[in-house]
């Protein structure tokens, strides 16, 4: 980003932290936004295919949740109403036991945290550590759960971690996700034996907590075998499963859950991104009653339960789960992704596909190619970014409601890209 | 609360985890709320002076701030866009710099945390570190700076602390508050002499982290003397100096800043509650230039800069902090609240004030008189709640925007509500 | 010392770590010792007020001890034996039972520990943690515990804890010790209130830790009350008290345990330095019965229960401590050096004495002015050193056994040395 | 052990702490001990192969270390001079220099810390910490490194680690031991790819400690492919190499070091337990010049260099170490031990051989069948202790000195007692 002091930006420039980070990938101001769009300040619209990094499941400005909250305000709705108890909060809750809980069994109780994610991640863990009174957290390879100390011990990225300065980040033993050490090494059976040696060092787990796919380490897809195999590993080791669906969560791997077709039961689950609907701050860890042991306040927060997010939250549930009709809308534009990202990595020597579903993207092997990519794509009208350890994937999270024609004009903007860059690539190589 | 499963409330007994808990103290369902005005869904009306613990300076809903958010909701502005730039953003940061910092002579950056004070608290801490390269911070008793693990850490509180399970909350060092120890010993001689001694075996700190008024602590408030003394001590030291302005900030206490007439200038300010203007989820902190050496997202997070916050904010400022009448009028109640507040004081014995402007309350002596106080103004219409470490002052956090015939109402209830339970407690004394 | 890598003293400079600290002091090679004297390899003989930092009580190679332990090395008695019965260590633990704890009432188990001070004290804080089921160890300003990490981090010394690098010394908060803050301050009332405070941020102890005579820290010796007064606040508050008598005790302030006459019953008692007799590495841990809840092996180590020590400790007990001759011996010569030590703390303006028993110095007011004063006193035959947390005390560690004619001689020379220097920096001064 | 409080062994019972072990495996009290036989209070003599944990190389009370001994006390020789120069001290490092240091080609700083392993650990992980500047140390599974807070940290064995309490045992990361996941999965590949991935969450680390043959941890000798892998690693990441060769150093594997043929240079070796010749508590910490940044006394400790010890180790180095012939006599003692021990192994099914030189053993696959052919052996006059995460290896560390008649003795009785266990077991499994 330019560091003139005058003009559009000069007021970021001037007055915004060095800690920002999206305005430096998407140097436009941004004024106007609705579904999969967004307009900059000279009248420019762009193909969102980042949706605030999964927090825009359902678009910008989806118009029913828009004038639902635009309703609220306008008949004085609470907007503040710390914990209290509220007819938006009601709704809220007897929609998600309706549409979510029930439908799958599920038995849970809501959390009102911080309306952050990490929030919402360190209540899970200092809720583990005090039901089973220990201390360790196993944490993976590559996970990604947040930037306060507790998550952030949690969090394997050296970058995000040196934010911390010279403190420690402890009581939390690292463990290796499934293909961290490539196909031939079995990572659970790592995990298995650690666990299973008195001398291994590694002190009885609290909790496992780990994301089904993770959306800032590369998109990597944990399989069913490898959840049940953590999930059986924590029951038999006494710890709580937490699994952290904060970005794959809310329908981006094709089900609400992201884990809801791998037969495992979660003891805690961290929710925020799009569990609001609308893109407002909101999180909650889903807890299993026999663990909801919390006296009263004992992790409170003054903006526990954001009231606006209630509003959308319970749109958001009643518009897109209440039938399957969605998950077939999402089913199918996952299937319309896959071919085209694998027609992509075709073209581009030793790239592969990482994720699942609506959280897919192309590893091309290089953090400098796949920001060309997205560099090239954001000239040409496509917001998208990277993920993984050395940001060598280019990362596809549209909007799930993005109409098809949409999509695939975002898709083909996204091949050019690629088709260009590594056309440069070649031939800077040569 | 009632624990019956049908009925109103049988949603949130059944759903909410036991973490919550104002609304065991306030145990009606809330539906509208203008203003100093709470209504229930009976249509019942209650005087607020919790106002969010702070976080609803200018009262619910101000027609301002909800004009210019369905306005820009209406338009399709910007909801959720990272820490992209937005018109929206900019015009805030505008706001932010000509209203509030050129006339303080203050020169800040401003880092959009996570939406809440805890966040903006865990990136003091980490920047103040990263800066010193030192780990020790230095906290004092009865302060409270938020859930996640870093600022709990520097909480005092036993029962917030408990929360962590067996997990140890290090790299803090505590200090008496001033007055801790009672008017004969001088918290700053303490402070001071801990520091000084080389082999005390507190680490040279990076940093202090201090209330000027402590909101949970029980209002306590530190004179100008001492937070000089603090100033001056972290800087001989080499340490940064935290003014945690997140309850006592946004006029509270007379001014924009609680300690803009104190002669100091913190290296970090971090802020949140009121900073959003209507109670929507919004912090931020506030880095002396030279000490903004973050790396492009080092310290990140999705709801950064919630866009519907930064809308309101600057109505907040425009409206409110222009000119120097709000301040005018805030100093007038206070002056009011004071003299009320004494009068109840005068009527229990061994009672007295604590707090200064708008933040102040009356140290009763003992948690469960002060709790049966508020429990009965509750019953009396007025939502108020306590503070302290045994919850033993009755605390007033009444929006500043308060008219002063509501605001005379709701102290002559809680006049009566004391009235009436110290009548019923000297009898039961008797 | 010289750097020299020729000479006498070439092999240390060149083998030995820059760790070595004594020698630098007193850069002599010395090669014999007998009762208070040392002889160096010039057979130029020096008084010793070091004594091994009281590590040798009963002087150097008492004749008895001497023979009893070449009679043992002859007869091919164990060396080492691990932990297992040996006739040595019967003989000694017999004799400490009968010897020291019955006469005074004292019932508890003798835990073998590692044979340095440092190993006892980590075991006690260990045991601690484990019996309480708390983490947080109490210590005091100045005090010293040892080197390795748990016992650095009671230590307060910043240049000992500097060795640690970057790692925090957790788990440990500190208070001040009696008259940390001078004569106006109460220490005990700080430690009480911050312990009674629940929002002092102090979490509820398993220890307190405490030397009753700082022996590294500046030879500050509480008084009866204060330990009482610590010894009510660890049962109060659930705590085990530790009381280090590593240096303090053996005899060092007039009795055997430095406490025994302050009615007071620690739970948990490292020794170390003298507890051999001769100066032989044995420490040990006394563990109240009650708290004796270790598992076998659960704090193991190779040289735990020297054997060679087992053997003069209990020559040792039965010469010095069968009756209370030894003791008169001690309070007299006590005398002796209080008036000696005022004689010289007269002649230097703003000089006082600090200590008990035969553990006294004189408190000069600055590091540079004690160790000038050392340093000359060496040049005249006398190895004596410095104590405090700036050094500024002149600290006499003498031999208990010393002759009353070389005690005599030890203290003119430090007189002499003293006016000698105060002299000059008179001089210097003006 | 019998808690009976009558008879000769009532005074340990009475009065030493439960955390004794191994006097509970062999329940005698032993009053004599020669060359590789230990004499008990009956009269009775056993074989010794435990040896003091690897203490006594050169078995018990070698004649020419208690002349030497006996010598320097009726001369009156230092028994106790902290780390001042001695004569004794002067003589031991020239030899260390002449006869180990130099014909090897290595340049040391010797670091005199406190006489035990842990000390020399201790003093070595807060080297590293401070010549790096991090935190973090890489400990391997199975790795015993010692009781105190730090040294625990890297030790592995949960049993021990619990004698922490519920305190955190921090800044140190575990990985797997060559062959912790069997052979199929190659540990140093796993160890590369953790540290080369900037997202797994393992901190760039101060240092690698691991000793070269695990000597609690079941025997396990890594390779020299696995230690020079290692060695690269932590050249590679900037981190400092610890070789911990207390148990397996002074000749136990065969050359002085157990490393001395693998091609490495380790930045820090502890020495401990056989060190001193004789059993006498002594430790050291081996620094390469560079690394030597300590400050006048950073890491202190009385009895850091134990003048007797001076005396015996001098003794042992020029006794044993002057030319090869020991090497060899170890080495066909080595070739005689793995003979024994296959032909044991060949008659339980599914045994195996663990270790290298005279520190091998006989994995037996099952802690309960070790226990009771070690219980057996001691029945028929054999002091021999078991090994491993599971205590299933009998271990055999015979004082290398031990004749061959008594070794092939002591072999035999092994045999005997394997024999007997196997036959029982096989019929009780039947």
């Amino acid at each position: 980003m330019s560091t003139d002091m005058s003009g559009e930006f000069a007021i970021f420039n001037r007055r915004e932290s060095e800690a920002r980070s999206y305005c430096r990938s998407f140097p436009k101001s941004f004024v106007k936004a609705t579904g999969s769009e967004l307009t900059d300040s000279d009248g420019r619209s762009y193909i969102d295919f980042l949706a605030g990094c999964s927090s825009l499941n359902y678009g910008h400005n989806d118009p029913d949740m828009k004038q639902a909250l635009i309703d609220h305000i306008m008949a004085d709705g609470i907007t503040h109403g710390l914990d209290m108890h509220s007819d938006a909060k009601a709704a809220f809750l007897t929609a998600f036991e309706d549409i979510i809980l029930k439908p799958r069994g599920m038995d849970y109780k809501v959390m009102m945290t911080g309306p952050t994610g990490t929030n919402a991640v360190e209540a899970a863990m200092k809720l583990a550590r005090k039901v089973t009174g220990r201390r360790n957290i196993i944490a993976f390879t590559n996970g990604f759960h947040g930037m306060t100390m507790g998550a952030l011990a949690c969090t394997g990225n050296a970058s995000k971690r040196a934010g911390a300065g010279p403190v420690s980040l402890n009581d939390v033993s690292r463990m290796p996700f499934e293909g961290a050490f490539g196909a031939d090494i079995d990572s659970l059976r790592i995990v298995e034996e650690m666990l299973s040696n008195p001398s291994s060092g590694i002190d009885a787990p609290a909790a496992f907590i780990i994301e089904p796919v993770q959306g800032e380490g590369g998109l990597n897809a944990a399989s069913t075998e490898f959840m049940q195999g953590i999930a059986r590993l924590a029951r038999e080791h006494g710890a709580l499963l937490i699994v952290d669906d904060i970005q794959a969560g809310c329908g981006r791997t094709g089900t609400f859950f992201s884990f809801e077709e791998m037969g495992i039961e979660p003891d805690l689950i961290p929710m925020a991104k799009s569990f609001s609907g609308m893109g407002l701050p909101f999180a909650a860890l889903l807890i299993k009653p026999e663990h909801d042991i919390w006296g009263p306040a004992e992790h409170n927060g003054t903006f526990r339960g954001n009231t606006h997010a209630f509003v959308t939250a319970r749109v958001a549930l009643e518009k897109f789960w209440k039938d399957d009709s969605f998950q077939h809308e999402i089913a199918e534009k996952a299937e319309m992704l896959r071919e085209a990202l694998q027609r992509i990595a075709d073209e581009i020597p030793g790239a592969s596909l990482n994720g699942r579903g609506m959280m897919l993207g192309v590893d091309v092997g290089s953090g400098d190619l796949a920001g060309a990519i997205c560099a090239r794509a954001f000239e040409m009208g496509l917001i998208i970014e990277t993920s993984g350890a050395n940001d060598e994937v280019v990362k596809v999270l549209a909007p799930l409601t993005t109409p098809k024609d949409t999509f695939a004009k975002g898709l083909s903007i996204l091949h050019d890209a690629a088709r260009d860059i590594s056309a440069t690539h070649k031939i800077a190589a040569e």
